[in-house]
């Protein structure tokens, strides 16, 4: 399709929206900009049209108009992609699913909830309060559950509470050529079939648009508490992780902050860290004795390992100070150099090569010139890399975060922990995942022939990946 | 392909796999008629060859050689399916795994373990010995790990662990035409592409055959106890199990029993447990203190919904011959009428419906001729009825276990919560997925286009399924 038969598609397109969306479709350059790009930093590359659709029956409407038309889809949520998964690199569609926000139904009993793909982790909480249940999933960002299912998205609590995959028990979905399937059931668990809702999670709009989400929810737990262990090395705090797990300790959050974050956090947050490679552990119980048990473990296993503190925090303000610290990791990184942007790394290794991967990570930063600091979901396995090159610094950034994602698969790991693929990480899925890809790529074309759902994102239809 | 054909067809492929099995692909009618159905009661259906590779490799050579012939290839594990999974319906080659037993790798510090497909939950846990770790999935029979992956099983422990669903890190794969693919990775979770692991758990052998699996592991609890009580009525044993699993105790084991149940066990364990609805429960903790804490819990809400006994057992003596009762509970239910064959139906439902599911089946049952008990892992909201119909009575055993179906589906429930689809529940499948069998159908034809493996079991790829 050249230029103008686009322009002449997304034009008659717009007329045929128009009729049922009203003003909820527009072609004015500022909102196409607003839907360009994440909060990555690959270019930008504005849709030809955004639709605001407030229910699946209009998301049906305007993909089966797309495909008249020969126009793809780009879904599009809250816009905190970290990966490209929303730049519109052939035009054509931006559905924006934020009007999408209704939380359709809580199941106090079946400790569930179905809401609608626009509804944000915020809101949802907000929609929880009083009942004692929440979605113990922690990107950072206030995603939308639609964008957290398209990514798989974890975060702080997956260590013990799971990651989207575990937590999403079925989904409304527009195929590609309008059709509207349901996947999953609200039973528990089931054995009928292939599993439709795990194909759907984590394939970043690829194979659909995702119009509903059932996830499962847990109860609040009845007692927390916090601890903060400084440690000698990296070594000896992963080391600690692995044998608090093993313990079968179950902490409910295991974050890791190398010195350098610790002293960006101490600086953006004054919040007065002993500057050292540091663990922090959030523990949930049905008890305060039952929490304070699982301190005292983590404790001696800490001291064990030549902790060189131990600071647990019971009460409710503390912890949320504390947290409130870590969520500002970002800033507290991007104050480290004020003006530069951030990329931010994702790699997952197995647990048992996480401490000799992380210690090789700082070792390579510390050749660089940009500032960099590294924090991570060690439970997982997870860690971040937030590294401010200067303008000039960002090829040897860009050299840093392939020899990362490089060494992540040289150890079994993954290129993407919990980000995604869209298309910053498409060119290592040929080296992660070998002959499968075809079979990813077989799957897309099963399901979306004419490649028009989000396209070029994870993998594309031609030769090579 | 006719008959004739067919036989022609495995003729020849069985001289080609002779070349490199030698003694281990047979055509003897004794080893053909073991491999003709699992223990459910449909129409056994031998395959044309019976082969027992020891290697990816060679089940990657038979797949070829199937291929070459136009011949099916049915895998076999233990045989313990209850659903028609091995039925060779369309004759062909079946792929005897048990001989793929190895236990290829167990990491401690990752907590997971890599073993062939052929391996059992019983040889998996004897090479766990002495690790700490466990794989807490435990569907009653001793089942192969790539049959209970193929069939998404779970069991008791689920409520806490999982099935395999969340089990299940990756997988080697051959497919149809013979490559080999690796799902996964090594790291605990990934965004990077399509989720190709979940596809094939619960697939049933009819998109590739699977040679590996790698395993999350779980910490051995450092305590342990069981509680045994004793309801007024069903709707107070689940009302109960509600409130203990939306008070967060997270219990390791929550069964039911009716009270049907519980008097055939009496009977055939002699262990005199009190003759109503029973609830048992096992936790697991930390310690001592915390696993009581957790009974404690679990007994004031069994209190008060009105339980006539609270009974706890917390040596292992005590705990494993209540378990041990437990899974002869299908011998209980064979004893009640000696000769009898038993089918076991397989529900599950959201736990807000679960007491009236389970309510309306007793109230059914109890209209029916033959004996019939109720026993579930109701914390999952999953049920079985283990029927006994005589010979003449068996329709009427079918046209409950189709009612029972029925009603699930009705209460937003599945076919199928832990035993597959196999021959048995085909017919529910568009019931209960509606247009989302079509894109099951698409996925089936985008990756065995000719219909080759285990053909005919999940779905058909004619019209209707």
């Amino acid at each position: 399709m050249t230029t103008q038969e686009r322009a002449a598609a997304a034009k008659q397109a717009m007329e045929e929206l128009r009729a049922f969306l009203r003003e909820r479709v527009t072609s004015s350059q500022a909102v196409r900009e607003h839907h360009s790009r994440g909060e990555d930093t690959l270019p930008a590359a504005p849709p030809d049209l955004v639709c605001f659709p407030q229910s699946t029956e209009e998301v049906s409407s305007i993909v089966r108009i797309a495909a008249a038309h020969q126009l793809a889809i780009v879904p599009f949520g809250s816009g905190t992609s970290l990966e490209g998964h929303v730049q519109a690199i052939h035009g054509g569609i931006c559905i924006d699913m934020m009007r999408m926000n209704r939380v359709l139904r809580i199941g106090a009993e079946d400790m569930d909830a179905t809401v609608e793909a626009g509804v944000t982790r915020g809101q949802l909480e907000k929609a929880l309060a009083n009942t004692g249940l929440t979605l113990f999933i922690d990107p950072g960002a206030d995603a939308s559950l639609g964008g957290m299912t398209s990514t798989a998205a974890s975060g702080t609590t997956a260590v013990r509470y799971g990651t989207m995959r575990e937590n999403v028990l079925g989904l409304k979905v527009v195929l590609a050529d309008g059709r509207v399937i349901h996947t999953g059931t609200r039973a528990r668990k089931s054995s009928a079939g292939y599993d439709l809702t795990h194909l759907f999670v984590g394939a970043e709009g690829t194979l659909g648009v995702i119009t509903e989400i059932t996830l499962r929810l847990h109860a609040q737990p009845e007692a927390a508490s916090v601890a903060i262990a400084g440690f000698p090395s990296i070594q000896a705090a992963i080391d600690t992780v692995i044998e608090v797990i093993q313990l079968g300790v179950n902490p409910a959050r295991i974050e890791f902050l190398d010195e350098e974050m610790v002293r960006a956090i101490n600086r953006f947050s004054a919040i007065g860290l002993a500057e050292c490679p540091t663990i922090l552990f959030e523990f949930h119980g049905v008890s305060v004795a039952n929490v304070t048990e699982s301190a005292t473990m983590a404790e001696e296993l800490c001291n064990a390992h030549g902790c060189s503190s131990f600071e647990q925090q019971s009460n409710l303000a503390d912890r949320e100070r504390l947290w409130k610290a870590h969520h500002d990791a970002y800033f507290a990184a991007r104050a480290l150099r004020p003006g530069s942007g951030v990329i931010i790394s994702d790699a997952c290794v197995p647990l048992s090569r996480l401490a000799e991967c992380i210690v090789a990570t700082r070792a390579d930063l510390d050749r660089e010139r940009f500032p960099a600091v590294i924090l991570g979901h060690v439970g997982d396995g997870n860690f971040h890399v937030l590294s401010l090159p200067s303008e000039e610094e960002l090829p040897e950034a860009g050299a840093f975060a392939h020899r990362l994602v490089q060494r992540a698969l040289g150890m079994g790991g993954t290129c993407s922990g919990e980000h995604g693929v869209g298309l910053g990480k498409k060119k290592y899925l040929e080296a992660e995942h070998g002959e499968a890809l075809s079979v990813m790529r077989a799957i897309k074309q099963a399901l979306d022939p004419v490649n028009r759902m989000n396209p070029g994102k994870i993998l594309d239809l031609t030769t090579g990946n």
